[in-house]
């Protein structure tokens, strides 16, 4: 889409007839996407970007990069909400290759494959199972009954997924204008989940805003667990049952989340790490292998020590 | 039906035939419907209650008005109980009109709608969506896939729902017999939900008990949230994952729950409150514009001095 | 199986040909059944176990019963792992006899039941439910749209499970290999459930990883709970929303649990107790009657007397 077009469509201006294929992050947007930038902290990230265009207030312009075109507006994030709706793909394709199943599948009744959808050899799909178009998924995976796996996602081999887990539903993304009223931010990411990954029954994964959000190879995911748009877990993580992890949550490898722990979202979790149940994480863990408790957290032996503390307040 | 009909069936007796169409709260209840006393507290309630009839134990049998009749049982909530089955609607109409589907809408195969629904114009329902009978859908509304919205249920223009979100499943109430037997009460009422509603993947919205659990316009509901019988989400209230509303919760415009933060029910938060993650909301917020945190829940600001002075215990 | 297919498929040796039928705990194996210690804490366990083998360390090889057979290895647990796959039924039967309906059953479009499974009369099967193979339920039961029932299961009489509910989902167990691998521990139990059992939308019931999770008669349980693998719930427990019961958790007659209240498994808790919202319980509570709250848990009084000290704080 040209630039001109989309900028048309939102009230704003440009001289520019650039062509744009999708909207990013400041750090990850390329010369053919458009970013934004909305809060001031990101503001060395906008003197650096390699996007196309930013959306960004007039009092920032002077710091958007040369080969990048300025888009000013008083509410950059409303905008890029606008223009997200610009690059949605299609609810439901109605052209496209028929599905590509692989050999020895077992494919129940009422299972729906959409279009350009490609599953390995000898998965398992059970009854009620949904796959939009253009998903992906590997060998020897099991899709137990009424899985949902929205359109673009990847799936590895090896994986079981439980009754009710819905992969790739929308991250829970919107701005607002000045009347109240919410502007769906478009989720065109997707869900790119590994090999060996095991996830309960009744959890759900939403997808990215822009990119991926990442479930590594290994991971073990209990029930009723959510998870937030462009979370990455990698390798070997385990998360217990009704875990919450907001967005933009990284846990590195082998972090293991105890039952109704969470996590604030936009921050780091270290390799090895623990979070006991109930724990909630609101600042980034930078050094591995420790083992957390409590809200506000901090360390397991100091949360002991401190319920110890409050125990004398009753003496 | 008569009123001697109900009353022969609980074993209970009343001069009166008028007839009943329902059951209702004291405060609501109209001449055609019977509602009770069990809890001393609402005792004011019963003595202005335009209900046709109503349960109460001896002792408060003189309180009831003129015109309405005093049913008298040692177990007034019980008889309710017994009497919302009178009142039950089927489970599956067999009777009834072919459902209403608008104009230009996407039925994706192994999609159910029951009789007498009306589903509007431009509406997608992807497959495993389960349209129970008397359902109206307004227009533009996007149901994912294994969406179920029970009979009864009001679904408003421009609402997109994620794939095992359930509206409408039934609140949680029950009497107890004093042998310890739960006595199921029928949910004979049903949610209503406006327009430009987004509701993410897993949620459970129940419909009331009596009349209706209300989702206001422009409401956001991210996964795996709870919303129990009998709440009413004003206008603009935002929802994060894995909040839960007990029965009876009223929101008004523009209140925001974090994560995992929770009600007690029967109570009230003021427009354009905020209740950080976690929190846990207790007793009614009066007061517009503030923000809490904590459980026991306190302002926001209260909570992070708390927390100071907890961390000195260590010291 | 004869013992000797096991251990050879799993790098051990024995010169027993014992036939064996599957795995337990120490406490329940019979002579036909392969049994473990992992954890020193069970090892009076070991030295009175029927089971017909046992994989344990070598320290502990003397103290294994005559009758059983020890079966050596330094990683007993991921023996355990390795051998549950062994056992593991198919995820889907082909062979079979068509399942068998009862008298004035309503089986709704889109409904698959597997084989060898029974419906009792009177029940409702909404679209969308899926019934495994070898299931049995009960007379007047009803189902809601796309309820899921794993293999094996047992459902009782007068239960009504509603949408999007799981019962029987795989219990999370895993084993990991010195190279961090997790190896599944196959959940080779079932789920049963009683007579006269609630449950309400997008709830999530794990069947044991040997014998039984146990839902007994009467219970009720809210929408969007976590019960783990073989917990047992005796009759009359009510679960209000999000509640989460982790592994081996036993709720004796009547427990009560409060919205998103928890426990940590491996626990009792004694009849008539009631866990207030919130309230984390990682201790045997033996007493019964008493009425529980916080995380830590305290009694309830004992929890508001300390809210009050903290809040002293602040002054």
């Amino acid at each position: 889409m040209k630039l001109q077009e989309i900028t048309d469509q939102l009230g704003l201006t440009t001289l520019s007839n650039k062509e744009i294929v999708g909207l990013n992050t400041l750090n990850d947007a390329q010369s053919n996407e458009i970013s934004f930038l909305e809060n001031k902290k990101y503001v060395n990230d906008l003197k650096t970007t390699k996007a196309g265009a930013v959306f960004v207030k007039e009092e920032f312009a002077s710091l958007v990069p040369a080969s990048t075109v300025a888009l000013i507006s008083p509410e950059p994030y409303l905008m890029l909400a606008y223009a997200s709706k610009l690059f949605a793909p299609n609810f439901v394709e109605t052209a496209g290759k028929e599905p590509s199943i692989g050999k020895n599948c077992t494919i129940m009744p009422n299972v729906y494959i959409g279009k350009n959808s490609v599953i390995g050899d000898n998965c398992t799909l059970m009854s009620g199972v949904f796959i939009a178009d253009n998903v992906h998924i590997g060998h020897n995976t099991i899709l137990y009954p009424n899985v949902t796996i929205y359109r673009d996602c990847i799936v590895g081999n090896d994986c079981i997924f439980h009754s009710g887990t819905v992969i790739g539903s929308d991250g829970f993304g919107f701005a607002h204008t000045k009347e109240g009223k919410y502007i769906k931010i478009y989720q065109n990411g997707n869900v790119v989940i590994g090999n060996d990954v095991e996830i309960g029954s009744n959890t759900s994964i939403d997808r990215a805003a822009f990119k991926s959000t990442i479930i590594g190879n290994g991971v073990r995911i209990d029930n009723l667990v959510h998870i937030a748009h462009n979370c990455v877990l990698k390798d070997g993580c385990i998360l217990t049952g009704q875990v919450g992890l907001s967005g933009s949550t990284t846990l590195h490898e082998y972090v293991i989340m105890g039952g109704q722990s969470a996590t604030a979202g936009h921050l780091e979790i270290a390799p090895f790490t623990t979070i006991a149940a109930r724990g909630g994480v609101t600042k980034t863990i930078a050094e591995p292998k420790k083992q957390w408790a409590g809200f506000p957290l901090m360390e397991h032996r100091i949360w002991l020590k401190l319920q110890a503390k409050i125990a004398q307040l009753l003496k």
